[in-house]
């Protein structure tokens, strides 16, 4: 390649100093939260038990397009952003695809993914507000490693309820996070009447998301000067992942280049929104064409054969009830390494947006997603996430039609996060016992036939 | 910090075009490496069969100051170089020293450490040759990795013994070499005459180094177009090392400072020698009076406690005689959790250097070393590898002298690479059960003992 630029970086007084809202600029704005009890639209104050104050009004702000980052928050970020945004001419080469693609390295982060973004936004807040610790939950521990060195970094407790099985199973970033100096608690677990009744019935309970988010947020309201935080799904989050592409925004100006084609994996949305709304505001105000798509894995498919309906966040139901395209709140994905995947319903955004088809969502069936990591690694020598393979998968279908059409349609996607923490799904893969999963409809139906009809 | 700056990059046309090679610019040369039979010099042609013909020349250059980087290598640096500079203001605020601390992150590299930067070399001169296949061992991995995705990177198929103990203990190290596309066959093993000698005698023997350099040589020279390749030790590696230095002092003159002390760990010294004797050369040429300090275990301290003597580089005694700083190759390290920096010797540039008292070496602990991991850890956000932390270890030191004395000196250090792959380690540190490990005099009188006087 010799005279071709590889990476694109920004300085640090070119790092954004606003978060973009996307809420703002949307033709129809995403349906209000509704408070369970009362059926009536939730306001900021009721959530101001559990989140910091200022978290709670970002996450219902639908007038202001730009929020400022706070200049604590941006000299954090100066530690690992701006993140590389890379031309991946090696991938191009592997596919022989006249297409141009590029991906935004969040892996770069200290602690191996996006996630650091909202973290070290929401430890700030709750540090303004004079809160003093705060809980959240986390399954494979990508989550909890940022919310415990975001902590660390504005001089907060931290204490994180991971699900027992990924406590057991998955040390590593269990270390990682007690290297932060988080206190970090198998769930369920003795420390909360959640997990006690839990475990009075059944003792050897493995854990699971839902278990662990009931019992960070119990602990957050019984303990002063707490509060519980978040990793993805509400609107907050995604507003602080915005940072990704208003970056690569101007990274890309840099490449001299604008995207036809933007993909990110979709868990609750937060990445996926996080690089994709900057550049859909240029849809909605200015008649950009460019097309999005979230690649969701096949065995929890919300996007693509989920219902849009008023359902709540959690397994237990203690959340809001929020407007989302989801599976039913009961349902189970399968055990896929993707653990950041694994949730049954969208961000309430996104969930307007695909409902409004200014998006588009494509399912990746495991062993795709891996084939594609495996190609990804060679060619490029970061091993992404299992999370991320999704991303890499639906960029290699989108680039292999480029070959067939001869178009040189430029592709940006995001790599969320590295796989450093995962080598045993690889191994799993490279060995060919990986399994694939499927969804029936059957499963489908019943799930969603269970939910309330509050729409 | 607000207007400071964090990180300091350079522009892809501003990364190094040449290597620095300080054995021109040295007062005394290293003395020869010796053909042990012959008990003559070494010739780069007798070299030939084990290494790629350019690397043999390069090992005895004594000559020429500058390199030139190939295009290629040039090429594939850009994938991650330059790696960033970055100022420790949270390590320097945790510390209430008045020091400027900066590191160079070597941790970035697609395979986490600084190996890639002659790996990539090494594979590329093979490729020119010809050579269709490399070989090479790996202890705890981190220069299989790198080794296994530069064979990937310039099409060549790579075969690597890694130690058994390690293959089966640290397997996620060996998933990341299979990743990339290499051949990984726990050593000893049955491929080569050296493993079925060992394993006829001993059916269940762990491995070591020693022995799978054996068995990696065996294949390289049994084996139509093959090579050997090396981590650290030799002088070429060594060689290719100094882009980590030639980036950190333009990086530096970007900041506005020099430092006044260079810090390194040490295993066989390319990492030690590749971010110093850049800084070295204007100690040499221009009058300077920086200080270089590398950091070794004190399980194995061939620097502080070895002797200056001819000995073999591994414990079979296959290698050349090499004029070195070493413990005796028969000499056993403690099995510490920084396996890079478990190594008898030192290598022959670093030797002479230290015996001129052109640099200085410290002994650390593993627990002072972990110590030292952890507060920069929750300092700076980044874990560190086992051998880096004890680079943070001897910058500590040297910071917490200004913070008593005063004095703003200016301190960088090379973080060799992170630690991700390590976390069991920080594991028993903070779980208090890591041990420290003492040499005896005793110990390191008897190894020495048994060395051949060539000298």
């Amino acid at each position: 390649m010799s005279n071709k630029q590889k990476r694109y970086f920004l300085t640090e007084e070119e790092i954004p100093t606003q978060w973009y809202n996307i809420q703002a600029d949307m033709v129809n704005k995403p349906l209000p939260p509704i408070n369970p009890a009362t059926k009536q639209p939730l306001k900021a104050e009721d959530l101001y038990p559990v989140f910091a104050e200022e978290l709670c009004r970002q996450e219902l702000n639908q007038t202001d397009a730009w929020i400022d980052i706070p200049q604590e928050v941006r000299d954090m970020y100066k530690y690992y952003r701006s993140t590389p945004l890379v031309r991946a001419y090696g991938l191009e080469q592997a596919l022989g695809t006249p297409a141009h693609i590029y991906f935004k390295n969040e892996s770069v982060s200290p602690v191996g993914s996006h996630k650091l973004n909202s973290a070290l936004a929401q430890a700030y807040y709750c540090k303004k507000q004079g809160i003093t610790n705060v809980t959240t939950e986390t399954g494979a521990g990508q989550w909890g490693a940022a919310l415990a060195y975001a902590a660390k970094a504005f001089g907060l407790e931290a204490a994180v309820y991971q699900v027992k099985i990924s406590y057991n199973q998955k040390p590593y970033r269990r270390s990682i996070m007690q290297t932060y100096g988080a206190q970090v608690t198998p769930s369920p677990s003795m420390s909360t009447r959640a997990g006690k009744d839990i475990l009075t019935v059944d003792p050897n309970n493995q854990g699971s998301l839902g278990t662990a988010i009931s019992e960070a947020i119990e602990l957050a309201l019984n303990t002063p000067n707490c509060r519980y935080t978040l990793g993805s799904v509400l609107s907050h989050v995604t507003l602080h992942q915005t940072v990704i592409g208003l970056e690569a925004e101007k990274q890309m100006q840099k490449a001299g280049e604008y995207p036809d084609i933007v993909i990110g994996c979709f868990g609750g949305g937060s990445n996926f929104g996080g690089i994709s709304f900057p550049f859909m505001r240029h849809n909605i105000l200015d008649g950009k064409t460019t097309r999005f798509v979230a690649a969701e894995p096949a065995s929890c498919p919300k996007l693509t054969r989920g219902v849009f309906q008023y359902d709540f966040g959690d397994v237990a139901g203690y959340t809001p009830l929020l407007p989302m395209y989801t599976l039913g709140h009961n349902f189970m994905p399968a055990n896929i390494h993707a653990g950041g995947l694994r949730y049954h319903g969208a961000g309430v955004i996104v969930s307007q947006l695909l409902k409004d088809k200014m998006m588009e969502a494509v399912d990746i069936k495991q062993s795709e997603s891996f084939q594609a990591g495996l190609l990804f690694s060679q060619a490029e020598g970061i091993i992404p996430a299992p999370e991320s393979c999704h991303a890499i998968a639906a960029t290699i279908r989108e680039a292999k039609k480029c070959a067939e059409t001869g178009e040189e349609k430029v592709i940006l996607f995001n790599l969320s996060g590295h796989g450093l923490i995962d080598m045993a799904a690889y191994d799993q893969y490279l060995s060919g016992s990986l399994l694939d999963y499927e969804v029936t409809d059957e499963d489908v139906q019943r799930n969603i036939a269970q939910l309330e009809k509050v729409l």
